[in-house]
This record gives structure tokens, C-alpha cells and sequence, in this order.
């Protein structure tokens, strides 16, 4: 199973090519570029670099959301352009299972923590399970906007030694310091953002579970509204109660 | 701390910046091209993606042996060659170690598994330990050149689940099936093989302990004689006996 990954939810621009149990190439740039200047790029040179047949591919997987609207816009249309152009399947990876991928093997408690602006964060909860001679992910909490309070009180709960990632770290860094109350660790810089190699190896599990959607019927799971749709929104209630 | 970091110790070629808790750029490609034709193109590739200032690194991460003899070669002269026109000190980083690092985060015994054909495999035992806000990788067992069956009696001592990862896997598989006697798995894609951002993030932790050596010092740590020295010896010590 050949799968080709993108993730561009957050700054972090990467691609990779899963084939079965091997990377065979990864390439992740995490720079104030935008990603319409890296990602089809980025995928051009590796697709060069090992003589890639983009047809050979079975699927395209994708961070599918939540995460920066744009980002998540332009990794959307990436991967449906190229699913629809070779007809190929998308496999939607939530980009806050994908980015608890990266910490494959622990025991502890996995937090991603992705800065979701206006006092919330793109959060999740998860473990790693022994099953057979692999370990799976287990979503102990689902991905979901919140403030960093809510999610800091299921840690507390749950009352297990936890690992946070991600961009929203250095963002809430002290506020973690204050209110955990069970041993914490930050990971660092090798497994600590978006990684196509992650997303694509979590979504060879998902194909297996016939995950994968016709290209044209992808959308991007956002999560909130946009600012625009929320203004929208705010400005339609008050026209109501006016 | 800027960091530029280069693996190509095996199969695959892979260079990183890292600076600080970010990995700013990482390219990794594991392809049956040779590390002359990816290496430098590929560190090419990120310096201009990122926009990088060579002079701006403070030192250059190698993995440093073992592995394939014309791989570190590769890697030392590559590591060599810009720390010297540059005038920066050299981090190497243990092979096996950098590997270990793969899976961090893991309350598991980590064993890396490269293959060292003659009946050998370049290996070693790791587990992270808590250190504050961080997990730091504890060698229970050095880097080592040794059968497979050396490494496995190690682990059924130590009588703890053990995670295996590198591309000595598929070559030892069925004999960890049978003789290992305690709950094992496989790493899978994402987390299998080297990675310069994970030699990268580790040798941020050797500077901070002086592990840093000039440029023109460096030398691989082969571990074994290459099959031409092996050759030799054996071709004297014949010699000495007729």
C-alpha cells in the first residue's frame, strides 16, 4: 500500500510517501512561508528524488482539520486535485490524531495543543495500546476546540503522567506550569509539530478500516467558523434583535 | 542554538535544521540512489527553502557510526567539509542512539535494530527518563556490534516490553518471534529509520554537555573493521601461521 501524505494545518508544511512499513521520503518546512509556495513544491521535489509514478499511489491522505482555515484550504485542494486527476481515494486524517502520531510508543498521556486563537486550542486526548505486534492509538477525548482550562481539567482527571506537542506550547506554557497537576514533559523539536509521515501512517491503519472517501466528496473539518462566517453570524443576531 | 544535522549512516539519506524546540526544515528520503547523489543536494534543497545562512549554524550534527562504511564516509566528509569552511565544531551522535530517539516519549525498552550482515547487528537498550519538563534517553546498553541472540538475551533478562525499530527488522523478525519472551512490537513507517531532526534535537543535549569537537577531528566510529581491513588481517595473520 502506497500512500502519499500531506498535512499543511499549521505552519509546518510536510509531505511524505508511506509505502507499507517504510518512509520512503519526508520533507517538512516549517518557515513563515505560505504554504502555497512550499507544499506543491516540496511534493514535486521528492515525487523527482525517488522517481515517483504518482499513479502508482493508492491513496492521498490529508490533515483533514482542524487547524489554520487557509492551511487547511490549500492541503484540501492539493489533495483533491490529485486524487481527482489520478482517481485516487483521500483518506481524512484529524490533524490532532496525526499530530499524537508523532509520539508513537508512549505510555503516558498524549496532549496535542495546536494555537486556536481567541483563548482556545485545537486539543485532543490519547494513548497508545498494545495489539498484537503493533500499538494503536486510542482517542481517550476526540479533537475539539476549547479553552486550554477544560482540557487541563480531564488531564487532572484522568490523573496520568502527560506529554504536550504542538504550536499552542509555547503559547500556554505557563498557564500548564499553574494548573497540571500530574508529571508533564514537552516534546521536543524532533516530534513536537505536523508530520506527513505520521498522518500517512496512521492513515494506512484507516484505509484498512475503509476510511478513505472519493476525492470529490472531501471537505476540510474546520471545527468553529471561519472569522468571516462568525462575524457574519454575529451580525445577522443582531440584525434579529434589533 | 542552530543546528545542522546529517544522517546517512543507512539506507537513508536525511539532513535537518534544528533551532532550539523547532525543527525548522527536514528532508529524508530512503531510496536505493547513493548518499553522494542525495546528500548534498538535499541539504541544498532546505538551505534555500528556509532561506539558511550557512555561517548562522552554531555546529553541524553527524550520525557517527556504526552503519554502512561508505554511508558514514558520506556523512563524515559531508559534516567535515562544512565544518571546517565554516569554521564550526562537530556534534557526532551515536548511530544506535539517534535511532533510540526516534521513539521518544516511550515508557518501553527501545531496541534499534540495524543489520550488520555477518550474522550481526548494530544495536543497543534505551529507555526515556523524566528529567523535569523533559524525558532525556538513558543507554542501558551501549551501541554494540553483536548477534542478534546477544541483544535478545539482554531483553529477556531485563523482562521488560520492548519496542524494536530499524531496518535490521525485516531481516530478524521470525528469529524476535521465537525467541524473545517478552511483549514486543514493531515501530512502524513514521518512526523506523533515521532521522536527522532526531540526531539533531539529541546532539542539541551533547553541546550543552561539551560534546561538541573540532571539525577536522572527527572521525566515524566504524565499530567494526570494514571487509577490506578484515581481508587483510586475516590474510596476515595466514601469513604469520604458514
Amino acid at each position: 500500500m502506497k500512500i502519499l501524505a500531506i498535512d499543511s494545518s499549521g505552519q509546518v508544511a510536510t509531505v511524505a510517501l508511506i509505502e507499507d512499513s517504510e518512509c520512503v521520503a519526508e520533507y517538512s518546512i516549517n518557515y513563515k512561508k505560505t504554504h502555497s509556495q512550499t507544499l506543491l513544491p516540496m511534493l514535486e521535489e521528492i515525487r523527482k528524488m525517488v522517481g515517483l509514478d504518482l499513479p502508482s499511489i493508492d491513496a492521498i491522505a490529508v490533515a483533514a482539520g482542524p487547524g489554520s482555515f487557509t492551511g487547511l484550504r490549500i492541503g484540501s485542494a492539493t489533495a483533491k486535485g490529485l486524487g481527482q486527476a489520478l482517481n485516487k481515494p483521500i483518506i481524512p486524517v484529524p490533524t490532532v490524531d496525526g499530530l499524537a502520531f508523532n509520539l508513537y510508543g508512549s505510555d503516558k498521556l498524549i496532549c496535542p495543543l495546536m494555537d486556536a486563537r481567541r483563548n482556545q486550542t485545537y486539543t485532543g486526548l490519547y494513548r497508545f495500546q498494545r495489539a498484537g505486534e503493533e500499538l494503536k492509538l486510542e482517542v481517550l477525548e476526540p479533537q475539539c476546540a476549547v479553552a486550554l482550562e477544560e482540557i487541563i481539567q480531564k488531564i487532572n482527571e484522568i490523573n496520568s503522567e502527560v506529554i504536550f506537542l504542538g504550536d499552542g506550547v509555547s503559547v500556554f506554557r505557563e498557564q500548564i506550569r499553574e494548573q497540571v497537576k500530574v508529571p508533564f514533559t514537552f516534546a521536543p523539536a524532533c516530534c513536537n509539530r505536523q508530520r506527513a509521515a505520521a498522518v500517512g501512517t496512521l492513515a494506512l491503519e484507516y484505509m484498512k478500516l475503509g476510511k478513505a472517501e472519493a476525492a470529490e466528496k472531501h471537505q476540510p473539518e474546520y471545527l468553529r467558523l471561519s472569522q468571516a462566517e462568525r462575524e457574519r453570524k454575529e451580525e445577522m443576531q443582531r440584525g434579529h434583535h434589533n
